[in-house]
This record gives structure tokens, sequence and C-alpha cells, in this order.
């Protein structure tokens, strides 16, 4: 191939093309990000023709729009392993390759990033540009500002920062400055004010304009940091990216670059998209834009939606608070039924709970729905705004457990960790979907925190009976009894059946039941099996319990070890840690 | 007392003058916030004056700057009381008064409680004005500006914000908003370019000065959210604060005001400060400014700060990061001597540790120096910035374990619970200041995250040895073992040496040192003694291991109970959850 920098107009469309196929091939068959990386084909080229990488560094923000960068950085052969077990990461990572600064997942950490890049080369005396790539939604987030306060104030500093501004986000966009993007528009419209102005005034009167204009397009968020700002940039233009691009390198001071993209841009179903469909999808067939895997069965969040919409048509008392997730966290109908009893703050968890935390009363209920890797943003909120004055908040925490195919960044498995220690906070693990519900309707009785935790799907039959505060026993206790909880209950009860083992399962996993716990004090062995890291999960909360009252059990823990994950789906993952099935069964033996 | 609403000016000016005295002796005697308080009676005058509380609602950022609004509601005869075990609070607390919405104590949050607030008078149709009253450093605070721009998009709540700029914050301020402050100037200067112009043009030229006004005034962050915006206000002058908060009550829709006003406004030595050494105050001396305990030892944080300066003139390989509390963590002297090694981004602490994770590497060692409760904050960054992906970033937290006086909000006595679930993490608890010196140049030559986590002051004498990852026997192992960290080491050695009970520093909070642990597996009895929260702390840990061998032991835990704390110094604290020395003892015989 020749090099990129070498390339004509022509040559660059012909490549962008060829990207643009191999993405939508790829993700068709191992699913992925396909939108948001569609948009950037044309961005991502222009960056790599005018930088000089790995020299010059760029950084995505989130990072699951880098499969052009991955493609055009040595990794365009590998790229069909993209998000398998063993394979090209969704994200960028530093290890596939030297253009890899980090390993990111979530959202707008790529200023703060670039910001101690900058440091960094200032320090060891390093030349090279440092450039940040962020969404429009992701530019909305509180880290995000802060680092753009920061490096406003810090003009030996040079960041390049390129807001990839395609409207969308995740699903739609909220806030203010989203709705200030949908101002910016350049307008060149012959002005009148020539004609019926003497021609000795037409030099202040440019300037007047120019101010004038100012007043428009400044009245922005990025313009309010002292940044040098150029809004308005086509991002599928080539050529007009390459003019922008090639000043900012130029440029000695950090400048704002706001480059308008397409979501989804060259995949038709994609670009009709307008609630975030095709965002993050399973394998589809091109042709038809239809799902592989058409799901049989709803996501767990669509039945926790559906309870609150039956208690909002009931009680009225229902506020479901979301954070720029809505399709993911299955609550399209809901919002669609109760729109006055839903807020979106955008990307912007540390506000959803404290807001949450301010309308929690007698009156108001407000019910959190964020995933478990993006709740751990909101760690302060939850503990001195809600958890500490004991407010009834009630948090729905999507994709616990081992996540599929993400990788390491979007892992749910430090939710136990981090909520159990947390005075007040109670911890549901629903292990099924008439249990979630059950668990969400128990919740709104309480008059304290509560968080309901689980993954994606959970089994759409009936598993075992929910009562409040306590632990069900799915096979008949003896003397091994194993203890877990969540998605993983069904299928134990299933292989265990004829093997003589108790199987306890600990809905609640905090406050534990130990009224179980002393029934089966005397077992030869008290298996405790979690699909979560090890270090203040439940087996934590059980030892520490028995060690309470000097009581001596045999305690046998399996659970991830503390450390992260990578890709690879559930089962592969559970596999490589040791915590399979399989693992629970040798143990029991 | 007159009803507020019925004062007149002089009036007025006699209650300020009145309540400041009454704020100036009972800190002098009690200690707690002055500058900020000093600076905002007038202001907190004019709001219970213009408004309807406590039906109207008014929320103070952090509220540490409550002391009048106390006093204003009720609270007056018991303010002698202040920040005293079982006395009023220094900060807001609805136990103490309806006129107290929140229990508040970190800082940036207050947009977001009264959005809640709106929502909640909106969703069940309550009248009532929401005030919320942000310092101008919050107001840059990640979570502030989350707030603000989901007000922006909802112009069907109403929340008047009153930005109190004055111009410090905690102590100098930081970033480009603080920058832009500064220029904010009403400017009223005749222009001469009617002089010049037609008059028929005249009414043309105003529009345009206006724009040109926008665009000075409006190159604001504040601005940029599409809310109504007035700077400038006198926070001194009762008449002109009245305007504007009557105008803003009566006004139909969301309103910022910003307000000047002078920190430690009528006490000459607040005043005069630059550096912030009155912000948060222990008892003095009215008349000559003086601290009456003058501290003969410096704090942890100094020393620290000295260890790091040594290193830079060493190796220049350190970088320290710091968020707005540069005279709290004791850094003002490494700043003075190495300005281009330290980096202070205002209260952003996850902006503080994404850029520290960003400038990790061989050559530069980040040292991140923030307060155990503020770190809560950047929960997120600590697990997926930096301990993912194994930075290098070492992490000095000041005021670990119990606070004195502050309450609930400000304790540090979650960062063991937060930190050990979160792989790739190491924990050090030094019990004397040299420790903590051994710590942080033993954490300088790690490759991974290291915390070493101390309360504000240590003993200055050495209490006992250091070695990387290995526990200090303090007193000879016996048949009862007591295992402890950190601040209470040296009492419980003296106390107990004439017990014939083993003593064990567990200087290494997490790796655990095992080979101890097998040493005293036969005890008749092992305490684990934590001046911190009782889950995820050291027990579990080394209660997880002895259940890991199944190795039966008898553990005993001496810990605050899974709950929050209240006002009183550290030895009331203790006393009342039953953790003191005397509890030991008694657990011991």
């Amino acid at each position: 191939m020749k090099n990129i920098k070498e390339l004509n107009d022509k040559e660059l469309f012909t490549l962008s093309e060829d990207i643009r196929q191999k993405i939508i091939s790829t993700v068709s068959l191992n699913g992925g990000h396909l939108s948001s990386n569609l948009g950037v084909v044309e961005l991502t080229i222009a960056i790599h023709k005018a930088f000089d990488l790995p020299k010059d560094k760029v950084i995505f923000d989130v990072s699951h729009q880098t499969y052009t960068h991955k493609i055009l950085t040595g990794r365009e052969e590998d790229f069909t392993t993209l998000r398998q077990f063993g394979g090209i990461s969704g994200f960028s990572n530093p290890n596939e390759s030297e253009y890899d600064l980090f390993s990111i997942g979530h959202s707008s950490t790529a200023v703060s990033l670039a910001i101690g890049q900058a440091i960094r080369n200032k320090q060891l005396n390093i030349e090279g540009n440092i450039i940040a790539v962020v969404g429009d939604a992701s530019a909305t987030n509180g880290l995000a500002i802060e680092a753009l306060n920061y490096l406003g104030a810090h003009p030996e500093l040079k960041v390049i920062i390129i807001i990839n501004d395609n409207d969308m986000s995740v699903s739609k966009n909220v806030g203010a400055v989203a709705r200030t993007f949908n101002k910016i528009r350049i307008r060149r419209e012959k002005s009148f004010i020539y004609k019926i102005t003497p021609r000795c005034l037409h030099g202040f009167i440019d300037k007047m304009k120019n101010s004038m204009k100012g007043a428009i397009y400044k009245k922005n968020l990025f313009d309010s940091f002292g940044i040098k700002y150029f809004p308005g940039i086509d991002g599928h233009n080539f050529k007009e990216l390459d003019k922008y691009l090639s000043f900012a390198k130029k440029y000695s001071k950090s400048i704002i670059l706001h480059v308008k993209t397409k979501k989804g841009k060259g995949y038709k179903y994609a670009e009709d998209d307008t609630i975030g469909t095709w965002h993050h999808v399973g394998p589809f067939d091109i042709e038809t834009g239809q799902f592989i895997h058409q799901e049989t069965i709803e996501p767990v969040g669509k039945y926790l939606g559906d309870t609150l919409i039956e208690e909002v048509e009931k009680n009225h008392n229902v506020m479901v608070v979301n954070a720029a997730m809505t399709l993911g966290n299955s609550l399209i109908s809901f919002q669609e039924k109760c729109p006055s009893h839903f807020i979106d703050v955008g990307i912007a968890e540390e506000n959803a709970v404290t807001i949450a935390s301010s309308i929690a009363s007698k009156e108001l209920i407000p019910v959190v729905f964020i995933y478990s890797t993006f709740l751990q943003r909101a760690y302060d909120q939850i503990l001195h705004d809600v958890a500490r004055c004991n407010k009834h908040v009630i948090f729905c925490i999507d994709r616990s457990g081992i996540v599929s195919n993400d990788g390491s960044t979007h892992q749910g498995i430090f939710d136990i960790s981090y909520l159990s220690p947390i005075p007040n906070m109670m911890i549901i693990a629903p292990s099924c979907v008439e249990n979630a519900q059950e668990a969400l309707k128990y919740a709104l009785t309480c008059d304290h925190p509560v968080a309901i935790r689980y993954p994606k799907y959970l089994p759409s039959k009936k598993i075992s009976c929910f009562e409040p505060l306590k632990w069900i026993v799915e096979l008949p206790l003896s003397d091994v009894n194993i203890i877990t909880y969540g998605t993983d209950v069904e299928e134990l009860k299933e292989t265990l059946k004829d093997l003589n083992v108790g199987l306890i399962n600990a809905l609640f996993i905090k406050p534990i039941d130990v009224n179980i716990l002393h029934q089966i004090a005397n077992s030869k062995k008290i298996i405790i099996y979690e699909q979560a890291n090890d270090i203040a999960g439940l087996f934590d909360l059980i030892n520490k319990y028995y060690a309470s009252l000097n009581i001596k059990v045999n305690l046998k823990h399996i659970a991830l070890s503390n450390t992260y994950l990578t890709e690879g789906n559930v089962e592969e993952l559970k596999k490589a840690s040791n915590i399979s099935i399989d693992d629970v069964i040798r143990e029991v033996k």
C-alpha cells in the first residue's frame, strides 16, 4: 500500500470506501460498534495523513470508534478477529500497537489523557502533537469539562481537540450544550448593510459584524475556556479536514476543531437510525439489515421498565433516572409511556445520582438505571449523597457480572465490591426476570437505598420464589452446600440436581440471610460461587459473619481472582478464570 | 427580634455586624470555617429577606458557609456548640432545622440537588423557589457543569443559581473559568461612535453594541448553557442584592446571579489571607490573630513533600498532582521549590487522577495528593484509568481514618474499603512520619499503583522499622495477638507493653504479610483493630486468607460498624463507636 501521505483525493476516497466495507463486513459477523466507526472513517484517515503518528499522538475518547485507526496501523489482517477471545479488542489497546496509547472504554477521559501527554512531553522535552478526538456527548461530561478548564488556563500546553459531532452520541444527545451545537452553522450570506451605510464606515461595520458573529458562534461552551475554536468543519470532506488539521498542526497553541460527521455513514440502515439501534450491534445480514440472533427473550431492563409503567399508572410516585443509555437500559417503552416520569441527564452519572438523591422523598422514589461499570463514576454520589443520608434511591444496575466481548473496560464485576461496604445499602441479585420484578416491587416499599444488579438477560422462566431478606434453598441442603446468586442459579440447579448437593440462591447479598448460615454451619463444605471480583463480595460477608461468632466452617470460594478480564464471551472468560460450572462440579466432588 | 423582612438598611447592617462578631468569637473558640462564612453574611441575610424560607428552599454548596444561615434559623443560642460532639454541625444538617434541606459536605452538588427539588416541586405541584449558592471554584467542578448543562436544556425547571465569587475558593482558584471571572467588570463608558455616525443608524449601532457587549460578557462558561446570567453583583451591598434577588424571585425561568464577595470580610487577618490559612482554622486569639494550639509537629504531608523535593533535586522524575488543597495537603513548600513539578487542577479530582494515569511512565512518576473522603470522587478513574492499566501512580491519601469535628461528610473511614478490592493496588498505612517517608520512597521504586494512607498527624518519633511487604512485630508474639496499623500503633505499643500481648503493625494492608499470619495461626485469639469501616478492611483480607487454607483461627474484629459517624473529635468518636483503646484492652483480657 502507498504511504497514506502520498494519496490523492481520489485514492483517499477509494481507501475510505475499502475501510468502510471492511468495517461493515467484520461487524456483520462479529458484532461491535458500527455507526460511530462508519462516521469517522474520513476523519481518521485525515488525521493519519496530516500528522506524524506515532510521534504525534492521537487519543480517541471511549475508543470504540477506532476501527479505521486499527486497520490503518497494521491490524488490517487480524481485523476479522475483532472482539473475539484472543483477538483484536473493540477498543484501543497498547498491547496491540504502539499507535494505541491507552486502554480506554469509559467516556470523557481523552482530554485529561491528552493533557497528561502534553505535560509529559514538556517535562521531558519531547516534540510532537497530541490530538484528542472526543464525541459531542462525551464533551459534556464533567470530567471532560474539568479537563478543558485546566487546558484553557495552561497556554504552555498544546492539545488539539477534535469534537466529533454526530448529533447523536449513544442515543439522542441531551443537554444545553447539545442544543447549542445545533445552532452552529456557518452562514455566508451577502450583507445588505453595506448598501445603507457610507463607505467610510464599512471597516467599522466589518469589525462589528465579526463581533456579532462571535456572539453567535461563541455563545458556546467550548469557547468559554479561551481556546481557539473552529466550528462547522465537514468531517467527510478530505480537503476541508486537511486544511484545518494542517493549520492545527502548525498552530502553536491548543485548538478545538468542531467536526460534523454523520453516524453510520455509508450503511443505509445505520444512517437512518434515530434511536441508536446501530450504535452497538450483534451479527447482522448486510443486505437486509436484519439481526442474525433475533433475541427471543427481552432484556431484564425491559421487564423492570414494564413494572415501573404499572407503578406510575397506579401511584405516580416513581421517577426513572437514566444517563444516556435509554436503549441499552431497555427504557424506550417506559420513556414513551411515562415521559413526565423519565429523566435522561446525558453521559453524566454523577449528576444522575445526585439529582436522584434530591428527588427521593415520601412522595417520590427515584429509580436510577446505570450499567455496573459506568456506575463507578458515581461512587462518591452513592456514598455521600444517597447512602450517608439514607435516601430511598433504587439502583437498577444492568450489565452486572461478566460482560461478553467488550473486554476489560466494560465488565460488571466490581459492583458488589464497591457497594457492599457502603452503609445503609441493600444489594439484591435476582436469578430470573420474575425475581427481578419482585425485587423491584419490594425495593419500592423500602426506606433506604437498594441496588438490584443483573446481567442483560436472565431466565424468563421462574427459577425460585422471592421473599424479602431471604435466601432460597433451590436444592435440598446436604453435606456439601453451594451458595450462589444471579445468573448462574438456573444452570447450577439443573446440573447439580442428581449430585446430592445443596444449592442456596443468595437473592440478598446484603444483608445476608444468617438463618440459613446457621442451618448449614455443620456442612462438610460450603462453596460460595460468584461471577464477580473476589474481594468484598458475598464470600467475605459470609466469612465475616461466621468469624464474628467464632463458628468454624469449611468455606471454599470460587470467584474471579483479584484481576481484570480480557475480551471473550462469558463462557470463555469463566473457563479461562477457572470459575466455570465444571470448576464448581470439580469442587463438589 | 424583628422579622428580617421588616428591617431597614441600617438595621440590616447592624444585624450583619452582630452575626459577624458571633461567627468570629465562636470560631475563635471552637475552630471552623472562618473566611467563607464572613464573606456571605450579607448575601445570606439578603436571601432570607428576599425569599420565603422554608417554602422557598436554599441549598448552600458544600455548606461550610452556612453559619449565618444557622444563626438566622433558630440556632443562635446553640451556636456556641458549633462542631462539638452532640452540638451544631459545621455543615447543613436536616436534623437540626427544616431550613436545612440536605446534609452536604462535598463540593459541587448544589445545582444537582436544586434540580432534584425543582423536578420534585413540578411533579407534585408544589410552589416555591429553589436557590443554589455555589462557590466560584465549585462551579468549575465536573458535577456542577453536568448539572448546569441539564438545567439549560430544561426551561420548564426554575432554579436560581447564585455564584458566590470570592476569587479564592479554598486556596487560590485555578482554571480558565476563574481567569474569565476576573475579566467580568461592568463598564459603562460613553460611546464615541454616535458622534461619527448619522443619527438614523444609532438604533442599529445600539443593537450591534449589545452584541459586542455580549461577546465580551458572554464569553463565559455560565452563559453557554442558555440560562439568563447577571455578572458583577456586589455581595456586600444590601440594596443591590435585594434588587437582583427580588428580580430572580419573580422571573419565571432559571437565572444565574454572579455575586462578588470578599472572603474573610470584617476580620483583618482573614481579609489579608492569600493562601487560605483562614479558610479552616483551629481556635485563635481574636486580637492578635495567633492560633492557640501552635502545632509543634508538622503534618505528614509536609514530610512527604520534603521527601519529594529531594527526589526532584536528585531525579527530576516526580510530578505532584493536587486538587485545590495545596495548603491542606501541606504542599506549599513543594510548590514553591518545585513549581515545574507541581500540578493543581482545582476541585477536579477526576481530572487529577486521569491526568496522573497519563503522565505515569518509566520517566515520570505522578504522586497524587487527595484527602481520603474527596478521593471517592475519582473512584472510577482509579479503577479504570490507573489500576486496570497497572499504571505507576502513587496516591498520598491525607485525612485517613476518623477526622475530628467535620462530621459525617469528611471522615476518611472508607478508603481501605474502596481501594482494597481494586486489582493491582497496593495499600500502605504508615504509623509514624519516618514510616510514611520510607513508604513513599519505596512506592517510587514500584511499577504499579500504590496508596499511602495517613491521618493529618502521625508521631514524629520513629515507631518501627519499614521493610517492603513486611508487617512489623512491635511487641513479642504471644497467645493473644493484636494486628493494627497506622495512627493507633504508638498508643497500643505503650499501653500493652506489660500485658503479654503480641502487637503487629500491619504496615502493608494489601498485600498482607502471610508469613506472620502463619506464625500466629495457633494464637488463642487474634484481634484486628481498625479505625475504619468494617467491611472490606484488613480483617476481611486476613479472614479470607485463613479461610482459603481452611486454617481455623479465633479472630476478633474491633472496627467501626458499617455506619457513618457524626461530629466530635477522634477520641469521642472512637469511644462512642466502641473502638477506643479501652475496648481493645477489654478484648485482650
